[in-house]
């Protein structure tokens, strides 16, 4: 094996997983370095933060994904900086070189310089992320059911989504859902079917990647399901107990922040150029100007299609970069010229807003309501990866129709205890 | 409704919730406390701390069992203090007035006067326990994948389980085949089926409450899987890198602790009469000498049999109890005498050791092997709470039979990250 290219990628989502599955075959040893020890399949995170799954129904172990491709290693392990020069990953498991290195570690939550809202406004882009939103949101209700004070009842029961994009849809549709079905006969002296789910948008239309059309559909859906959908709604202030829309202050002890994205520090690491929201510049066939060797995709990069707009963060555009940086690598090693420019191949988007009510759009033919709703349960189903997820999420899925219940209702603490009930 | 006699439970475990349940139709207004907004099917807990079942899948919201018993209020907080006098449970969410208190709050670890120990070897009571554990038993794994150190590579492939109980015992049997069975082919450099896993019982034989022949049958079961039993084997000392068993330095990076339980603090709100275990000690009726409106029930509580020995902990005992106190309010209320002093009924005793293996003793009969495992599996999915529990816990223990997969190996940490993958 001595004297084999070494291919090292940094993060195990959708693209860094695309690219390590890509080179199962190549004469290469890979080494994949994730700090977590699972892929996470983001697109349902947002029901584990609405108890509907429990997190290891979209968690699988990359070891087990990757348990038969015996040319990959798979490292848990945080990377601190890269050498390019002397081309070697530095992380906090040692030293690992590389021949070639492909940078997929994602994107985090921005604040727009407001990084004093963190604290109120959680995002969601982590299983514990997911659990802490989950607990937050359960809590609100028992304080609600256990407060003697009106206004303070009400903030408990007020809660803010921030951002109208896919997931703050999916949020914002979901809290609804819960607590206006869910909940609905579980408490004796609050009506959970008076809390309020307001959903701010800065902009004009929510959605606003899908045709007109569709948001508006989307957006009477969501009305229907009793969310208040505020677009034209920039947020100015957050606090504990407020958040202020608008220029309209509303009390609301939940706020979930669905806004904005920046890409993860490895613009840094690189010292390569980036753009406003942090996403390295890249070539036209995804690898920085000044060092061919090092591939950036997934979040982290910012690549342009043909028509000059940026690529979207969809889990399969971050796959099909992950496949194209495999293939150009292959290429080099096996000498062959280089392949086409990557160019991004729109398979759709899609969105939910709640039961039976989604919308779809395939640029030639679009759809809502049962249709795309039924269409979103098998997309998002199929790639889950590993069968018993698959099952066991269809079943979850299958019984929550059927009974509107949620069945991962816990509050649980980040303190490890060694008490009992009580 | 004014007027009407106020039972409060403290704590939602078995003996709580038979309780609640066994009031329903009593003309009482019922307050269950508890500290989680969930039950835990606690007999299940090792199977979340090995990473086979996820949290919720042994764990049901308090509120949604009893939604449809309109007489009973679920109150999440934790209490502080009980006036026996003014007869109020004063608690984190105020005060709770009652003519009649169960308290049903039940156990947590003891280290035998060895607190220090704690930190290094957790015991499995709660979700936050099993997962903690979790976390500690994969990581373990990465750490030895990780080193160049052959000695600290075994440290942490030594696995130390403290208590041969029936926790012991199944917390030792699970790590076993989770080592060499379902992460055989994940890793490149270790290998996983070098782990030893060693289970330390300071009496003479495993499983004292069985017979000799099934706890032998037991500790030969335990070798066949790999397990190292040590009994005679008492802990004298524990810190981070080792454990000292019977005179013997055993280095082990992880050290989990299944030895001895202490009741809650019950005792010490009531100013009650406790045993060394810290267990209240309560009359035939279950109510204390000095004030028969409270009663102590399940593990909080010291309660003996006909033939002078104690009730066991286990969930049948509790639950017995809860339904007991519950006739004695019901008897008191309408007038009628007391019932006959509680009377423990015997349903037999299990205790699991890996596939296909565990033990039973139902006095007249005994059996051991696969039908014991079979009859421990209807046994403990028939009271999991709801339909869809069962079946879901069903699917991932049929799946886990024939692939021999561990279906939740997540390493989350407590921190909450807005960061990404890496």
């Amino acid at each position: 094996m001595a004297g084999r290219k070494r291919v090292v990628i940094v993060g195990a989502g959708f693209a860094g997983l695309a690219a390590a599955k890509s080179l199962r075959a190549a004469p290469v040893d890979v080494f994949l370095i994730d700090r977590r020890n699972y892929h996470l399949f983001q697109p349902l995170l947002y029901q584990v933060a609405t108890a509907a799954l429990s997190p290891a129904q979209i968690a699988q172990p990359i070891r087990s994904i990757l348990r038969r491709q015996k040319n990959c290693t798979v490292i848990l392990g945080e990377v601190i900086s890269i050498d390019a020069g002397a081309r070697i990953v530095k992380g906090t498991r040692g030293e690992v070189p590389y021949d070639y290195l492909i940078i997929a570690t994602g994107a985090k939550h921005a604040y727009f310089g407001h990084e004093d809202w963190r604290g109120f406004a959680p995002g969601l882009k982590s299983i514990e992320d997911a659990t802490a939103i989950r607990q937050k949101i359960l809590s609100a209700f028992e304080h609600a059911e256990n407060t003697q004070d009106d206004a303070e009842r009400q903030a408990f029961m007020n809660f803010v989504v921030v951002g109208g994009g896919p997931t703050g849809v999916e949020m914002a549709g979901a809290i609804a859902e819960l607590a206006k079905q869910s909940l609905r006969n579980d408490f004796r002296k609050i009506m959970p079917d008076k809390t309020r789910v307001i959903l701010a948008e800065a902009g004009a239309n929510i959605l606003n990647a899908f045709p007109e059309k569709l948001s508006a559909r989307a957006r009477r859906d969501l009305e229907n399901l009793g969310v208040e959908v505020m677009t034209n709604g920039a947020v100015s202030d957050c606090t504990a107990d407020s958040v202020v829309i608008a220029g309209q202050t509303i009390a609301a002890k939940t706020v979930i922040w669905a806004a904005g994205v920046k890409a993860s520090p490895a613009g840094d690491w690189l010292g390569a150029e980036k753009d406003r929201a942090g996403r390295v510049l890249v070539t036209a066939d995804l690898s920085l100007a000044a060092h061919p060797d090092i591939f950036v995709i997934g979040d982290t990069a910012a690549i342009k299609t043909a028509d000059g707009r940026f690529v979207p963060g969809l889990a399969p555009a971050a796959q099909q970069a992950g496949k194209y940086a495999a293939t150009v690598i292959l290429h080099k090693l096996e000498g062959k010229p280089a392949p086409a420019p990557f160019a991004y191949k729109n398979l759709g988007t899609m969105a939910t807003i709640g039961r039976n009510k989604a919308i779809a759009d395939f640029g030639s033919f679009t759809c809502s309501g049962f249709i795309a709703w039924l269409l979103w349960g098998c997309v998002h189903l199929l790639p889950l990866v590993g069968f018993r997820n698959r099952f066991v999420v269809a079943c979850d899925w299958v019984w929550a129709y059927f009974t509107r219940e949620r069945g991962v209702r816990l509050i649980t603490t980040n303190a490890r205890s060694e008490d009992t009930d009580l």
